[in-house]
């Protein structure tokens, strides 16, 4: 299928993606639905990536978490089947990425936890009907993507550095921007910092450490969003023996409004895994 | 007044307190009402500590703002007077602890902004009434409160180390406690730590930096949660030339249900001070 298609619900992305028709990234699919960055962990690791997330809702806003084994999360969709309504996913073994693939069932355990976290998609779309231009999507590139000096609050085995997006505007646009943005505190919420980016670690614009480099113009101020590639990052050094994520891009695409908080249904207290 | 006495509602505390009638800690009055932690600054900082709670929310869950100059904030209450409706006041000077008052009506400016941030007196009436006790509450103390290793996230001049509270807990109740506590995202939440204290930088429960110590027995998990003290630090660290607060324990008694999160209603564009 042409992925400059446009499909119109969450639910005909993740049929399409489930039957392996959809391939694509998600940016522009089913707009105005809420779509989400997803980690896959076993039952063993899924208390301290609970709490990882809890403790910094700015890059790892949840909004949706299964219990173990469980392949739906019935508050983000009908019918979600975790294992292959994501169009493209990416395996890591001992934190290290090992492959893709665009159907998990042959690496899906039964005691495994899914979490999905709110993604930039929807502050995005935001910004772009109130007239603010978002310069990687005029550019055509992927959002550049830094870590910072800035640390997490460790979860358990999960610590590591805050990662941010950045999106250059003019100065005097900052504050309406950030006005707008503290209505999606469940997709990274308001801006953490703008200016000089060695404030926060970051030595060269042009060279981001996931994503491509935009332009930055004369009279623009680069403004710096948490980023839910943080995870990423902590998965990185926690190494666990497997952890499944969507590819970056290919994000799981619910049923829900974009511009609504979720509820999340489940806890910690859910995630004790009682083999059956 | 005899401060043991019961008051019912939020609107009765700020009436009692305003007259100076009543000049106690707020702990127990207008139970199931909301109640907020108090940060008042002039407008040349209040953009930066806007930043610095919404960085931060798990320590500084931002509940209340008011524009600059505005002595009332009507989403938290009728006819708050922010200037006298507290029963007891902190005024610092140059980040130093200067002087208490029950009116700071002499101290107030006309471009002063407050910020209401949420207090852990809510999720500890929901763990009291789930049957969870709390020791300093049993114990009659203040909770002991410590600084720890772990740094927010910067906001401005506005920087410095996460203070948390701490409740001791047996092990197998810390997952339904969590649980309970994610009910309450306005009030700091789920605990962000628990176990051994060294890992988060404190090296002795018998000596909080603020509050009482309290009894941690055989068995017992001390259990650790972000504190509304934090901006208390940051505030020390940043030494604006006047910050005013509520003294510990004298909160702002809101007219709001203490489980419903509060809608915020300005935000940064609102705190552009143009002086009439």
């Amino acid at each position: 299928m042409d992925s400059a298609v446009k499909i119109r619900s969450g639910a005909e992305v993740r049929r399409l993606a489930r039957t392996g028709a959809f391939t694509g990234q998600t940016a522009g699919q089913a707009p105005d639905h809420l779509q989400a960055n997803v980690v896959i962990l076993p039952a063993a690791h899924a208390q301290d990536f609970l709490l990882f997330c809890m403790n910094n809702p700015k890059p790892c806003p949840l909004i949706g978490l299964s219990r173990p084994g469980e392949t739906g999360i019935a508050s983000l969709g009908a019918d979600i089947d975790i294992r292959r309504d994501i169009p493209r996913y990416r395996i890591y073994h001992d934190g290290s990425l090992a492959q893709h693939a665009e159907d998990i069932t042959p690496f899906w355990a039964h005691d495994m936890v899914t979490f999905a976290l709110g993604c930039s998609f929807t502050f995005e779309e935001a910004l772009i009907r109130a007239g603010f231009g978002v310069r990687h999507i005029e550019q055509g590139r992927n959002v550049p993507m830094f870590k910072t000096s800035i640390q997490t609050i460790p979860g358990g085995v999960f610590s590591g550095p805050v990662v941010v997006t950045m999106r250059p505007y003019a100065k005097d646009q900052i504050p309406a921007i950030f006005d707008l943005c503290a209505k999606y505190p469940h997709a990274h919420g308001t801006p953490v910092f703008w200016g000089d980016p060695k404030q926060i670690g970051i030595t060269d614009l042009g060279s981001p450490d996931y994503g491509d480099p935009v332009d930055v113009r004369a009279g623009e101020t680069p403004v710096f969003w948490a980023c839910g590639v943080t995870p990423q990052a902590a998965i990185e050094a926690a190494k666990p023996a497997i952890c499944i994520t969507h590819a970056p891009g290919h994000m799981l695409v619910s049923d829900l409004r974009s511009d609504v908080p979720p509820d999340i249904s489940v806890g910690m207290a859910d995630l004790q895994f009682h083999k059956t």
